[in-house]
């Protein structure tokens, strides 16, 4: 019997430029033409660090080129891009690996945004990093002229950082639903989402800020009443004592358990941490739900239960 | 009884820039949203003309910027960032026009795909100039080293140009029509959709060229069996010796009589002739189907017969 599945992929499933991109969606696209194949319906969510920082940087130079013509490109209408730019790419290619099974399914990619809240705290402590490097001088510029924030990496120069608030729904949730129980393979929530916030009169407002995926994913998919998130990133299994002596591979957690090892300290945050407490989030969120975190091209043997890390209540 | 109505919205309706775009897109709202309250079921297409323009001139600052870094962005990938850039103004304002006047419909952009075939003889014959000027120098490299097809455009300096050649049929058909089915307003086809050709075993490669956005919203229409193409530009309707002292508006107009016309010239090549052509093709497709050219602000009277030029067998 099949299962709805949301997956949510990571940065290693699409690479960091345009050649590695169209070279790892290959092997993404067969990751998820498994989970196709096997019965499942499937939503594909993904992240866009690299390439959201690629097209603001390519957005700064052109205002660079020429400022009259071209004022600075928001960043919300760079996620947007981003989405087009990636979705392009992964759709062809699972498109092509469907086909070849012979499986004949459309692919489509939904322009997504995400509702976020004005007054999440995270708009007071930005911390997400975009964009390329820039001198202090470029900073300073950029903090006077545009109200940036700014950061300095250790000897590496100076870069723009951002707020990652929380996700609260999808905006266009009907229509992914719609093709969703039409049969169609749906890709969703690029980046995270294009992050907008509701002001007077039913406008969305674009936010300055990056949602996390894993979030993303697991909003979507508790509205999109899926049985399970599936979080895929660069280790087979969530670990605690990860790289000590001691280190020791989780097959199973429970939402206490995840919180009792959140509280020592046990993931990475940026990193294993939020894809822990999205998968915890999706797991409670209703009884029967369940999460999984595990390697992309373990993504079948995973859902058959055979590996990965699987958070239920 | 409400129709099935494909909407091609030219360049005015999204204006030149960012901010022409935050504004134009508010205006062209208003018009489509009087045709969903009128009861039709609304598709909407769009041109990308100094979107893809400028996308793709920021993507070319990017390269010369750090060449190491960043390969030539492919026309394919910027068309389809130019779908997410357009779709997400166009859609949110649409989404605000209908909340504001109590219609709780969907509003999603498909990232869209038009398959044109590889032997099509506008490959021969590149005609239609994209991104910004180029010195001599600059374009004499670009001709060396990416095979890029160049033309003078008389004192202003150089331009690539590229082929625009004719859709066949719209990848993504089966998501259109289905969110559609659902009751849906869909934004697709955006820039004339992203030229692919079918190479072996079932992949897609993009093309370095551009499609029409009247061609492929008639293929859209076609295809999704709609009973009207609505074709929305800066002319209230079509005229014969436009400009001249016998000039003569037309209320209706035979897929022979604008033979007819074209084969005397009466309409501008890049202007009004695909136009024409376009909504000949849509109404000679099947008995029933029409075509209208109209202003923007005119869709809904044209729509009911009260103005535009009314193409039919």
């Amino acid at each position: 019997m099949g299962k709805r599945i949301v997956i949510a992929l990571g940065g290693n499933a699409l690479g960091n430029n345009l050649p590695e991109q169209m070279t790892a969606v290959r092997e993404t696209a067969k990751a998820i033409a498994d989970l196709i194949e096997a019965g499942h319906e499937v939503v594909i969510a993904h992240g866009n660090g690299p390439q959201v920082g690629m097209i603001q940087t390519a957005m700064a130079e052109l205002t660079r080129s020429d400022p009259e013509k071209y004022i600075p490109c928001p960043l919300s209408v760079c996620v947007a891009m981003s989405q087009g730019y990636i979705g392009y790419d992964l759709q062809n290619s699972l498109r092509e690996e469907l086909l070849d099974r012979g499986i004949h399914k459309g692919v489509s990619t939904v322009l997504t945004q995400v509702q976020v809240d004005p007054d999440d705290p995270a708009f007071l402590n930005p911390t997400k990093p975009i964009g390329s490097f820039m001198t202090k001088a470029e900073a300073d510029k950029m903090v006077a002229e545009r109200g940036y924030q700014v950061i300095e990496d250790a000897g590496r120069g100076y870069r723009r950082v951002v707020a990652s608030p929380r996700p609260q729904s999808i905006v266009e949730i009907e229509s992914i639903r719609d093709m969703v129980d039409a049969g169609l393979v749906v890709i969703a929530c690029g980046g995270g989402g294009i992050p907008v916030f509701a002001t007077e009169r039913h406008h969305l407002k674009g936010a300055a800020a990056v949602v996390d995926k894993d979030f993303a994913s697991c909003v979507l998919a508790q509205q999109l009443d899926a049985d399970c998130l599936v979080i895929l990133t660069a280790v087979e299994k969530v670990a605690i004592n990860f790289g000590k002596p001691n280190q020791s591979w989780l097959d199973t957690l429970t939402p206490e358990q995840a919180r009792s090892y959140m509280a020592e300290g046990q993931f990475a945050p940026g990193s294993m941490l939020p894809k822990v407490q999205a998968a915890v989030q999706f797991a409670e969120s209703k009884p029967g739900r369940s999460a999984l975190i595990t390697l992309l091209e373990k993504a079948r043997d995973g859902i058959s239960g055979k590996t990965g890390t699987s958070i239920t209540l």
